[in-house]
C-alpha cells in the first residue's frame, strides 16, 4: 500500500487492520478523550495508529478495511473481580427466601456458600471448564475482553487447584485475557470449623506453594470480614505470597470496617474490593499507595445494602475507581458489564465517564495491565468494542439491552453480532 | 400420522407440530403448574394438547417436532405496559443528572418528557416505525411475545395518531401482537399551559373521535397524579372513553395517593398501574372489581423511589399482579423483561412464581386478553418460549443474561439462539 506520511502522527508503513469512519472514547487518563471522524490501525495484536479520518493514506490497497459508519468505538471491557467458575446454582435458594424461608431453613437445604462449595468441589474438572467456558462465552457478547477470575470454591488443595487449572484452560481457549487469582482465604471450610487460624496456615503453607508450582495464577487475594478472616490472618497470608512473588488484592471493608485496606495498600495490593465500609483514613491510605478502588453494585443490590462507597473522599483524593460485575453464584449473578455500568451511577452515583473508565482503564490498572489494556492508544493490546449507540452514555443508561455490533480481542475479530 | 386415542385427554387428530421432552410451567391459575417429561402440540396458531410424553402417539409421521432436551417451556411474556414509540434520547440528560446538573439546568438544556414530546413530534411516521420496530426486535430476542403500546408522546390530535399509526404498522409488521393504548393524557403539552381543563376537553372532544374513527387503540389511559391530571380530569376522560367503546387502564399513585384507582376500578378498568402510593381503600376497590394491579418496578429503580407498592395487602386480598417493563425513554428504558422480574423480586419482594404470573397469565388479563394469552393451555394461543435453564427461578436471579432458546408466537418459530 501507498503510504503518506505525516510527521506529527505518521501513519505506520506496515498495518494489518483499519477501522474507519468511527467515534472513539478512548478512555485514556480515566476520561472519554472523544475523537471523532477517526480511524484505527491494528498491527499484529496491538493498536498501531489512532487518527483523523483525513490522515488515511489515500490508497490503502488490500489492507482489511472495516467501516464503522459512524458507530462508537470503546476500549473492550475489563472485568476485573469474578468467581465464574462453579457448580451447582443458587436460583432455588434465591427462591426460597422470598418465599419467607429463614436462613436456619435455607441453611438446613443446603444453600448458601456451603454449597456452592459441595458443588464444586463434587464437580469434574471438565465439568467445571464447561461450565466456565459457557460464562466466558456470553461475556464476549458482552463486550468483555479480560477477565479477573478467583479460585475460592474449593477450599482444599486439590480442589483449589482444580479450580486454577480450570481457569488455565480458560486462558488457552478462550478469546479473552484470564487473569487467574487465588483466593483460598475465601472461607472457612468445614473440615476447619472454628479453627480459622489452622486454616490459614493451611492456605500459607500447603496450598500457596501448591499454587505456585502450579504457576496459573498471578495474585493472591483474601476476604478480610467479621464474617471471614481478621486483619492479623490476611497479613499472613499477603507476606507468604509476596514471598512468593505474587501480587495481592483484597476484599475489604464489604459489611464492616475491618481496616484491612490500610493493610493491604500499604503492602502496595493492586486493589481493595467492595468498599462500602471505607473509612477516610483508608482512603488516604489508598490514595497513598495508589491501590484501586473496585466497586461492586452487583452485590450491594443483591445484598440490598444501604450503605454506598465513599465514593466523594475517592475522587477528591484522586483514588482510581475501577467497577466489575463480582460474578458469582451467591451475592451477584451479574453476567454482563452493562447492568454494573447502570448501578454504579444509579446506585453509586458514579457519572456515566467514571463508571466507563472503572470498567477500562482503572480496571485495568487493578489488575496490573495499565500498559497493555482498558485504552485506546499506540501501543496497547487491540481490545475494542464497537457499540451501536449514539453516546458512550448509552451504554449506562438503559437496562435489558447491550448494544454491541462487534468485540475485537488482540486485532482479530471475537463476536459480531448480526 | 396413526393416532393412539387416550379419552381423558385424547391426542388430537390434526396437529402441525409438537414440542417433545420438555418441562413445562404452564402457568395456569397464576402458579407454576409444572409438568415434567412432557409435550405440547400446535394446531393452527393454538395450543391443541399438553400431556405426558407417553401419551403421544408411537408414530407421529413426517408431523413436525421439535425436541426441547428437557428445557423448559414457559407462555411468552406479555408486556402490558410500555411506552416504546418515541424518537430522541434521555442518555444526554441522565449524564448531565449525574455529573450535578440541576432540574432547571436539564430542562434548560431541553431535558425531560418535553424533549421526548418535541422530538416525537418532529420526527416522521417512518422514523418513528424504524425506531419502534427496532425495540421489539430486540423485545422479541428476550421472550416477550405480547407488546401494549401507549401513544401519549404526541399531545396534539396530529401527533398521538401518527404514533397510533406506528402501532397500526407494528401490528401488521412485527411476529408479536401489539396492543395499542391512547394517552392523551400523559401530560400537559406546552400549547396548554396552566389549562389543563382546556387540554382534558381537547382530548375527549377532539383526539378522543379521531382516534376511534382511525380504529387502532383498544384501550384509553391516562396518568392521574398530582404532576399530570386530576381525578376529576381522568373521570371525564374515562367517561367519554367508555361511551366510545374503549376499555380504560390508568397510571396511579405512583407519585401520591390521588385516589384514581378506586374511581378506575369503578368504572371497570382492566389495571391500574405503578401503584407505590396505593391506599387500603384502593386495595380494596380493585379486588372489588377483579382489576390488576400493574407494577413497574423498572420505574420505581431508575426514579430512586423508596416506598413500596402494598404486595402483601394486594396478596391478601387476591387482586391480580401483574409485572411490566414500563419501557419509556426517560423513567424507565428497560428493554427485557428478565431485569423486571429480578427487580420485582428483590426491590417489591414477589416470589419467583408471582413475578413470572406477573410476566404471564395476569399481564394477559390487564390487556383482556386472559382467554388467548397468557398461559399454556390447550384453546390458547401457541405463543411459548423454550428457555434455556435449570427452573424457572434462573428465568428472575441472574442479570445480564437472558436464556432464551426459542421464541414461538403462534405456532410459528418467531426467533432462535444459536
Amino acid at each position: 500500500m501507498t503510504i503518506m506520511h505525516d510527521s506529527s502522527n505518521p501513519f505506520p508503513e506496515t498495518v494489518d487492520r483499519i477501522f474507519t469512519h468511527c467515534r472513539m472514547a478512548t478512555m485514556a487518563k480515566g476520561t472519554y478523550s472523544i475523537m471523532e471522524n477517526a480511524a484505527l490501525a491494528v498491527y499484529g495484536k496491538k493498536i498501531a495508529w489512532i487518527g483523523p479520518m483525513d490522515a488515511l493514506p489515500e490508497t490503502l490497497g488490500t489492507t482489511w478495511v472495516t467501516d464503522c459508519q459512524n458507530l462508537w468505538i470503546l476500549p473492550g471491557f475489563v472485568d476485573c473481580h469474578t468467581h465464574l467458575i462453579w457448580a451447582g446454582s443458587r436460583a432455588k435458594e434465591f427462591e426460597m427466601r422470598l418465599a419467607g424461608a429463614s436462613y436456619a431453613e435455607i441453611a438446613k437445604a443446603g444453600g448458601g456458600i456451603v454449597s456452592t462449595v459441595r458443588a464444586t468441589r463434587a464437580a469434574s474438572e471438565n465439568t467445571l471448564f464447561d461450565l466456565a467456558a459457557g460464562r466466558m462465552a456470553h461475556l464476549l457478547t458482552q463486550g468483555i475482553t479480560t477477565v479477573e477470575i478467583k479460585s475460592g470454591y474449593g477450599l482444599d488443595l486439590e480442589s483449589e487447584l482444580k479450580m486454577l487449572a480450570v481457569a488455565g484452560r480458560l486462558q488457552k481457549s478462550c478469546p479473552q485475557q484470564v487473569e487467574a487469582t487465588f483466593l483460598g482465604a475465601h472461607a472457612l471450610p468445614p473440615e476447619f470449623s472454628d479453627r480459622p487460624d489452622d486454616y490459614i496456615r493451611h492456605v500459607t503453607e500447603a496450598m500457596l506453594p501448591g499454587v505456585k508450582d502450579q504457576g496459573i495464577a498471578t495474585a493472591v487475594d483474601v476476604f478480610c470480614e467479621n464474617i471471614a478472616f481478621s486483619r492479623e490472618q490476611t497479613r499472613q497470608v499477603f507476606e507468604k505470597a509476596l514471598d512468593a512473588g505474587f501480587a495481592i488484592k483484597l476484599h475489604a471493608e464489604q459489611l464492616s470496617d475491618s481496616d484491612g485496606t490500610a493493610l493491604a495498600a500499604q503492602l502496595g495490593a493492586l486493589s481493595c474490593d467492595h468498599l462500602e465500609y471505607l473509612s477516610l483514613k483508608g482512603v488516604q491510605k489508598m490514595a497513598a499507595h495508589d491501590t484501586v478502588a473496585v466497586l461492586l453494585p452487583g452485590a450491594f443490590y443483591y445484598l440490598r445494602e444501604t450503605r454506598v462507597p465513599p465514593v466523594d473522599s475517592l475522587r477528591l483524593m484522586n483514588v482510581p475507581i475501577a467497577v466489575s460485575t463480582d460474578l458469582n453464584p451467591g451475592s451477584s449473578p451479574v453476567h454482563s458489564m452493562t447492568p454494573v455500568l447502570n448501578m454504579a451511577c444509579l446506585l453509586f452515583g458514579l457519572t456515566c465517564e467514571q463508571a466507563l473508565a472503572g470498567a477500562t482503564i482503572h480496571a485495568a490498572k487493578a489488575l496490573g495491565l495499565a500498559d497493555c489494556k482498558g485504552s485506546l492508544a499506540p501501543g496497547k493490546d487491540a481490545d475494542l468494542v464497537i457499540w451501536d449507540v449514539d453516546t458512550p452514555a448509552d451504554l449506562c443508561y438503559p437496562v435489558g439491552i447491550t448494544p454491541v455490533k462487534m468485540v475485537v480481542i488482540g486485532g482479530k475479530t471475537a463476536y459480531t453480532r448480526m
